[in-house]
């Protein structure tokens, strides 16, 4: 496979649609690093590196040396949202990161304006904003999009783009029939179908256009049959749903070792509170609706309750997100896990993160859309599983149970890079290193 | 391999050296779990699955169903202590279990009585015990138990016979002169060198026999080159060492998950408070020292600070036991995380994991046990890494680096055993689910 | 005042509307500790002490040898409920005190069946029964309520009842014209007014009859102008609203500390999850908002951001309860505070309290049926200010600020009691302890 | 007494003894609050207000208005260090407070450079320093003191001065024969008694020349016989020991409330984690000695478990400091508490503070200079029990049992003050607002 990955010669374009905490956060992050005055800590596009070969070689290359990544100094930034802030008052405004550090990359914040957003109330009850597109028909808005992805790309002399979906979530809707059929999509774009949100027109554009499009919310948006069908029809990446961060990370990090050791779990308590503009959305029970169904699924495929009926069978499972404007951006978890071990005995584990979810969230958008222009010019068209590391509710082939354990996620896209790559994929077998085993055998 | 691994048929001993609060947990539930009174969660003998094939299709077999294990109705218990207690008395002394689940085995427990010990002072200042073995070397010593081997395994009708160490944590020693070879080992046997311990003395009888031998505590015991030597010789499997339970076990799953993230850890500050016979040990700071760099080992080597110095460079890690009388056998640890993301944002996790010693402790027991006893029937000797899972400090072959993440540890036991029943290894690579993308490849 | 307070001679009867987990457990408890196989811990009539005259003196009596209070083998209980279980049958569903116990005394609580209660089901949603009275209308109800006081009275050889509410939490409600007056709640009682709930019933009919009233739950009940004017009509002590216990407890312990230290609060986090009957109630939001409107108000009073603006005028407080059947009784609240002191530097504190609902509120029970029949000895009618202490939204005099820093309310306790008895009362200022001092003034 | 308190015209001369994080906290405090960019929240003496008469007149003055304290902006500070930094770059070091603050007050806190110190490194082993006094005896480092006062006040136009020991804690010592008496001090000053400590040095040069003098960690220091007898001589105020933050301050505040309660305590294990130079010198056992006697005294006096030996008899109480460089001085606490309540059932609370140690102790510093120099005016001399409210570890007349309890210290100092000034004391018994009530009795 190796001879096929082009090389990421020319200039990147990275596209947000929703320019707040999370997409400010990594634009000013990657001036930051170019400017040599901070790390882009969290991204293992920039700091991971990738076991090759046996333990004993010790050959443990940085992953950006291992695999052809676009880099840092070569990308451009742009994006839509329904505020007209530029990057560098929308990142003030946010507070995530500290006025000192915003000022030393002013000029650069300052030149990156959003375009007009596609905006639709009913899917965002609790936002407001001047800076939308108008238009007769949900086609003509996704041609505005499809104008705006082309007049960037030139614009910026950006030989490829990609888009990663950092807007708020919208409201529950579950897949229809307008979604099943790219022509029923179309169609449905021409007659303004209340189903068709937002997050779906730019994924359209995006694909229509060969675009490779990762989406960060838990909306439907690219995945729906419709959009599978536009993205194998322009040989196009897609990828979602749901950056996985703050508590869901914890959960998918702790959850596979309570399997692992075959505890039983019979309650999962998690509540969130936080202050930003996320916060607020999901104050609305129909936002948070979306959120939860994407939330809620991650411990059923880990832990296999009808696999392992006696230790999960009973899993009382909650998740609660609250509004606290003191918290501001600095978000905090905390979870009580009523598990049960040898004998039935029970125990309990407490977790209370005191994280920052744009923090965690940036390094995200910046990895895939590294990894997406990577899996394009590798020719990896359809579904990226291999990127489910990133997601709270990864996209899968129809049928088949995504895999939310981290671990696993993270073995799946080292195998992957290792496969690209035509190096040996690591079982962690390991009985040659013990020779006289070995003979025995 | 498959065709080489003999049956289980006929009886197993599993004989425990230290019969406090762990042997008879595992033993009184061994006793009701055949009862039909109580299931041993978190014994991936008995409750785990495994993984086989492809993930479309569903094989999803115990463990227990794929591997031919010796069956707990077919086992025998015996043991060691310094204090005469049968082990129903010793099970109500350690309050671990409700006395009416004790009473409801009470016959089978009462018969059980510990065979004396080979105790040293020198090594456990804060025990005492009557219940005590005496003769004029170590050698003689270690004869005394093999005498114990034989004709306990003939008692009981056992053909097989494994042996756990489940005594408490020896004073800290290094490796020295008389541990290097078997030679000079039984020459420090016959002359009482200072440096065998009596836990090297209980493995030095069982690997003569070719029993093989697992190690629940951080001493040193069968991880020295005497005892691996001798292993060897005898064709016999050992491992260790210290049971990964609490607050280690959490620390092996949670940190994986850090470094898969690449999110940079400034200090990890563990403290636990229990108040059992266990702590009363390490409540003196030649034992505590131990246990301390056993526990301390563990981050060093999953967040690699020499390939990762600007993500693990400065960790500073402490760990602290604290003996806490009013809390017994539940023991309780709480862990302050210092980590560090995008831009070297710091953010922090907290936890706190009301846990239970020996309930945590006694399915690793009974998983070793029937693990090695595996292990000899495949015909495995020397050191058993595969089996690093169960251990806070996995012994290794020399100068090969140990896995201490957890995830890393269950594929590595999961791929031995898919590799001795020659099934295909599991890489969680999957691109083959993508019909259209592996015709593209 | 001493001289005025009759003896406690003769059986005092206690009923409770309401006869689940808290009834139940007050009821066991008296049975247990008068059989001599369990204390009383949390009353302050059982357990208390009461420091009198100067810190030298060394005087710390127990309240109950201080104040004359009826004995625990001298009161018999009885109640309503809408489940016709007796108490043994209700004890052991509601899961709180151990089997074990509930069966030494098996006899006495079987012999105390639920007479039928008043309910109507548009105060209490979740809620069904059919142990429930059926007349014409609520003067009818409140008749045979009296009536059933009476036969009580009569049939357990009672010479004093009191009536201590423990039912459930009714759902929202503000006083209206109804609620006004004696004269417009008897008539509101005729033609079935729907502002009158059940718990008013009850009340109306204790104080018709004399017998003080206390309330534990939010609903207004004898908070109200009419049943006001009824108490001082007959007599009557009455006592309200909300058992303090658990999350609320600790608010109240904490935020007087902090506020005695001139620390600010910037934002109060309070979560619970429950999984018990009062749980599943107040997942109705109509009947949490009561509960919501209770436990909100206590931050206020204590914190008066009227007078000191700088430091709580921006508190944003939020109360959530979560019904999570993991738990049971066991009731655990989670805090979050952001505090700030110096200059402004902020500070978190977060409280985890793995409490026990009705453990916590059982002594409560025993407290206020005692010391509200020494009210009615002592000839102390209407509100009763001095019990603040154990409620979380004390009733006070109309106009007149509630005191909800425990330590005030203890004081006032305490100093009503001394008064009582023609003790000095304790001020703490002791300079009379510094002879020189005391000198020089 | 209202007549008695002279006015606190002319300026307020503060003198620090070690001025590291604490002593440069509160300087560069009061330098900006003076400059109108922060407010001095923590403070009673700025924040703080008093209730007067009954709750109806809506009395709440603040305490500054209402007794006669020196002002902020006419107060100067001064000290002595063993570094030579000056506050500023002391202040730098200490990283407690951001740059920008310090920057905006930068020539003020440059302005003020420490004095030599009186230094035994016998006394604290794990600081070092250069700025230290040589002198032959010890009653000439003493002299040296009183030149350094004298010479601080007349060249800073003060017309009062007040010391506030702001050093480490020194290693533990009992009292013994030369801290007996004046006499026996003053002789052991002359030949170098070695257990006259540096803390003791300068508490004798301030009340030889009859500055207040408080003692802010927990070293005997002027709680010795000879200093209390000097102190009433000179007619000096005194007051100690170890300023009540953090862990201690929570541990005052929740065990009041739980005594209160009558719950009972089986458990309290208490852990800190500091990096701070208060956290180095507490890393060595001797000095945590002193500083865990001060923490430990506490429960014992709150609960009383002589009093209440069914409810407090068994209390195990741990207290551990553990130095952890990265959380430098962002001090954090973690309290596990075994409580029981109603018949015995056991209840667990967990407090986890995430405060800073200097931001809490300097509004202490602040008033306990400001109410020292009041107790002066006043004519108050020897020890002042009333300031009680700001001690770990109160010092009172001897014999005389401390009050721990926050809320008693804080009804102590608020009734001294109310009668200082001539108003009623408060006794909370407030029967009278009950009209009808009153006219019973």
């Amino acid at each position: 496979m190796k001879e096929q990955v082009q090389s990421a010669d020319g200039k990147l374009g990275i596209l947000l649609p929703g320019m707040g905490a999370v997409a400010t956060t990594v634009i000013a992050g990657v001036a930051a690093v170019n400017k040599g005055i901070a790390q882009p800590i969290g991204a293992l596009t920039q700091m991971g590196n990738i076991r090759l070969g046996k333990r004993t070689e010790n050959r443990y290359p940085l992953i950006k040396e291992f695999v052809p990544l676009a880099e840092l100094n070569n990308v451009a930034f742009g994006g839509w949202d329904v505020y007209e802030d530029n990057v560098y008052d929308a990142a003030m405004k946010a507070k995530v990161l500290e006025p000192s550090l915003l000022n030393a990359i002013r000029p650069e914040l300052e030149a990156i304006v959003p375009m007009k957003a596609v905006f639709d109330k009913s899917f965002i009850k609790n936002l407001d904003g001047q800076n939308v597109k108008e238009a007769a028909t949900k086609m003509e808005l996704a041609k505005e999009v499809i104008n705006d992805i082309e007049n960037f790309k030139e614009a910026n002399g950006c030989n490829r783009i990609v888009m990663v979906w950092c807007g708020s979530t919208e409201k529950y809707i579950e897949t229809s029939a307008v979604h099943e059929t790219l022509a029923s999509f179309e169609a449905g774009l021409e007659n303004n179908d209340p189903a068709i949100s937002p997050s779906m027109i730019y994924a359209y554009a995006a694909l229509k256009l060969g675009v490779p499009f990762a989406n960060g919310a838990p909306n439907l948006t690219c995945d729906i049959p419709a959009l599978i069908e536009l993205a194998k029809e322009t040989g196009t990446p897609i990828a979602g749903k749901d950056f996985k961060t703050g508590q869901t990370l914890m959960k998918t990090i702790l959850a596979p070792g309570l399997h692992a050791r075959a505890l039983g779990v019979r309650g999962w308590f998690s509540t969130n509170i936080l202050g930003n503009r996320d916060g607020l959305v999901l104050d609305d029970p129909d936002n948070f609706k979306t959120k939860e169904v994407s939330k809620l699924s991650v411990l059923e495929d880990i832990l296999q309750p009808d696999i392992n009926p006696e230790l999960y069978g009973d899993l009382y499972h909650k998740v609660r997100i609250n509004y606290y404007p003191p918290h501001g951006d600095n978000k905090e978890s905390w979870d009580n896990i009523d598990i049960f071990g040898w004998l039935g005995y029970s125990m309990q584990i407490k977790i209370n993160f005191l994280c920052r979810d744009s923090i965690l969230a940036a390094p995200i958008v910046l990895d895939l859309a590294l990894f997406m222009d990577l899996a394009k010019r590798a020719e990896m068209s359809g579904i990226q599983e291999w990127l489910s590391f990133y997601f709270k509710s990864p996209q899968t082939a129809p049928g088949l149970r995504p895999e939310h354990d981290i671990f696993k996620q993270l073995i799946k896209l080292q195998n992957t890079l290792r496969h690209m790559m035509g190096e040996d994929l690591i079982t962690h077998l390991g009985l040659d290193y013990y020779q006289d085993l070995v003979e025995a055998l």
